[in-house]
């Protein structure tokens, strides 16, 4: 039985993203698709344009047999944490047996020898980077700057130049699923496939093959149009869910949230959430009193070793009540259950198949969440990375950010809370 | 030298307060007016229609010379603390030998005994309110049961109608002046005026007569032509701050804010708070959850024992993060200074008269709040109720309401926060 992984926001789910789905079934011609896909915020420090229920139909109308919610901790986190989280949850299920992802360069190859290099000189890097950090670069930089040092210094068996292929947000995505495979010592094979089209961070449109930053862009100025150039699916559903009013929704809708909740905090009250280091406490204290708008916010805030994705996701910590504690315990023992958000007539059959093998509790009732949780603690296979508490405040959040997503649906009878509760899991059967 | 003392909230100013001011005038024939006047928000726990600035300039150009500010931490408390902290100020100012309040009964001599019996029967009457919330009346309707009851059993030189008399909201606040003023130990004199026009909470239109709130119905429906039916300098005033953008602003305009706070709170995070008590925190939680609407959730928290402006008031106390610790020090210690938002020539004067004299430091300058403290803490006459932590924490409020309330305006470019320290003092001479 073969089984392909993916890992996915579809925000929203356009050409590049099918086509990615039909190479990869390509390559491995697997039994049952099943994605992790980020919930209601996605990794930009975002609200996704529309919400997880709706992609999740797409994604099932599309390919994909299973979806499965990347709890809101990881989906948040940087390249690396959310690689943990996602990769973790399929090595969890025990039964993925490939990935495939997409890559700028695709070489695979590559990445792997680049991963190696940065586990088995972590100490190393870890200085290496934090040096090119003090100097002013981001961290992104700053490793690219240290791992081509390391590359030219220690004669291993590459090229420097080669670690030109982590300049990409896929390589490096790519790079630390790699990496997250090797942190759970996973069996779980792994190819990319050179992605077509518009580079992800392109936001210019080109028709079929824009980038879902190009296409968003065209929906925060209110040009439909766009939808024409995306998958029958994904445009059908999009359409249904613009015009019963939920959605788009964009980050700048959340501008009273966060600037509200930042200018109630005192400057120490900052470094109770995660990532508020190296000044960003006391500049996110004094520009959040005057910015005019989170946008604006983000500008005066942006230093030169900070990139925007890094600062948009920082203020969502203090909603969400992001703490040092429960990153460190969710990259310590990874995610703590699958929370299913929908699947095909071969999804059920998959999801048969592994329920009792699966090492990850998975949830499929949300409101039986605690239920699931007991279960699998009285287990007498309780795996050694199951613990109560980060369990629940991992779940919590989830439901935190549904409810917190729901208040910027257009249409106020959607405002409405508790939809993790309330709606059905989605079947495409 | 006569100094008529009033405490206010012009929310928004209207030909009510007109007729108040110069009755008053005739009653006591000061040599200067001055006015404590919440801030950006008032009692009934909403913002302000327009801004505390604006709303000072009307008071000055309608025959008031000093407006003082009533620090946030009374201005949205229960009409108890409300008059504590207005009382307050205008007893620490040491000038002031006259207060006139509007009431619907205007019986000064009457609510002055049913002040004493609250004072001198305090445990009895306690004890009759338990009991009667306990049946589910709200606080309000249990105090007038208990007091109607104490004058009956205890044979006091009482009718027990009179206590009908406290039906009325400005009877229950001149009830509450009084208490404080005896709190106080004052030598200020009260007197009171009858209303004329409707009554306070009387939300029917009513031209030249419309209460506050009639009026403010009518401007959340954008029907600004009521303006006209407001005294001159008031009209043009609001006017003025509509077309720039700068309101009205409602309640309603915080739904995202206040529900988006409460959706991230856990239940047991409410109780962190000042007055989720009785099962409040339960409700709060799960209605927050479950409304679509600031409006919505009140009408399910709603239950007989709680006023919706006692709700309302709740929903503001997460934002400000009011704890049972400042209250308590609030009304044990009472307001700790007087921010000075205006003054007319006049008002110039009388601030230069009693500056020396004055028990309660006061603020021309917020940014200068610091050194106010620093310069009345190291005075010969530190009065004992000054407690510089409280200070700070009363203060640092009134600059985060202001914070908060920009984000409310309509037009962006004043959503930039720290007006408190960046506009001038209005000086109308």
């Amino acid at each position: 039985m073969r089984v392909l992984g993916i890992i996915v926001e579809y925000n929203p789910f356009h050409y590049g993203h099918l086509y990615h789905l039909k190479e990869a079934a390509k390559l491995v011609s697997p039994d049952y698709v099943v994605a992790v896909m980020s919930g209601n915020f996605v990794q930009r420090g975002e609200p996704a344009v529309i919400d997880k229920f709706a992609r999740t139909e797409i994604a099932l109308k599309s390919g994909v047999d299973v979806v499965i919610e990347l709890p809101l901790i990881y989906s948040i986190q940087d390249a690396g944490g959310f690689a943990l989280g996602a990769i973790g949850i399929l090595e969890r299920l025990t039964a993925v047996t490939d990935i495939v992802f997409g890559s700028e360069s695709s070489r695979a190859d590559m990445l792997e020898k680049i991963a190696d290099i940065t586990v088995n000189h972590s100490d190393e890097l870890q200085e290496k980077i934090r040096k090119g950090m003090k100097k002013g670069l981001s961290f992104p930089n700053a490793r690219k700057v240290a791992l081509k040092n390391l590359v030219k210094e220690s004669k291993l068996s590459l090229e420097p130049s080669v670690i030109d292929i982590i300049e990409n947000s896929n390589d490096i995505l790519g790079l630390e699923y790699i990496r997250a495979l090797k942190f759970y010592n996973s069996k779980i094979k792994f190819s990319c496939i050179q992605r077509v089209g518009a580079k992800y961070t392109d936001e210019n449109f080109k028709g079929k093959f824009s980038s879902a930053s190009a296409i968003r862009k065209r929906l925060e100025v209110s040009d439909y149009s766009v939808l024409d150039f995306l998958p029958d699916e994904s445009r059908k559903i999009i359409q249904r869910e613009f015009d019963e009013g939920r959605g788009p929704v964009f980050y700048e809708d959340m501008s009273l949230l966060i600037l509200g909740i930042m200018r109630s905090m005192e400057r120490e009250d900052f470094s109770k959430f995660y990532g508020f280091v190296e000044g960003l406490d006391k500049r996110f204290f004094e520009f959040s009193r005057q910015a005019s708008s989170i946008r604006e916010l983000l500008e005066y805030v942006k230093a030169k070793r900070f990139t925007f994705t890094k600062l948009r996701r920082l203020t969502l910590y203090p909603i969400f009540k992001i703490s040092d504690w429960l990153i460190r315990e969710s990259n310590t023992f990874g995610p703590q259950y699958a929370r299913v958000l929908g699947f095909t007539q071969k999804g059920r059959e998959f999801l048969a198949l592994i329920k009792k093998k699966s090492l990850i509790p998975i949830i499929s009732t949300p409101s039986l969440y605690e239920k699931v949780l007991s279960k699998a603690l009285s287990s007498k296979e309780k795996p050694d990375f199951l613990k109560a508490e980060l369990y629940v405040e991992q779940f919590k959040r989830d439901i935190m950010a549904t409810n917190i997503y729901s208040l910027l649906y257009k249409n106020p009878e959607y405002r409405k809370g508790e939809r993790d509760m309330k709606l059905q899991i989605i079947k495409m059967i």
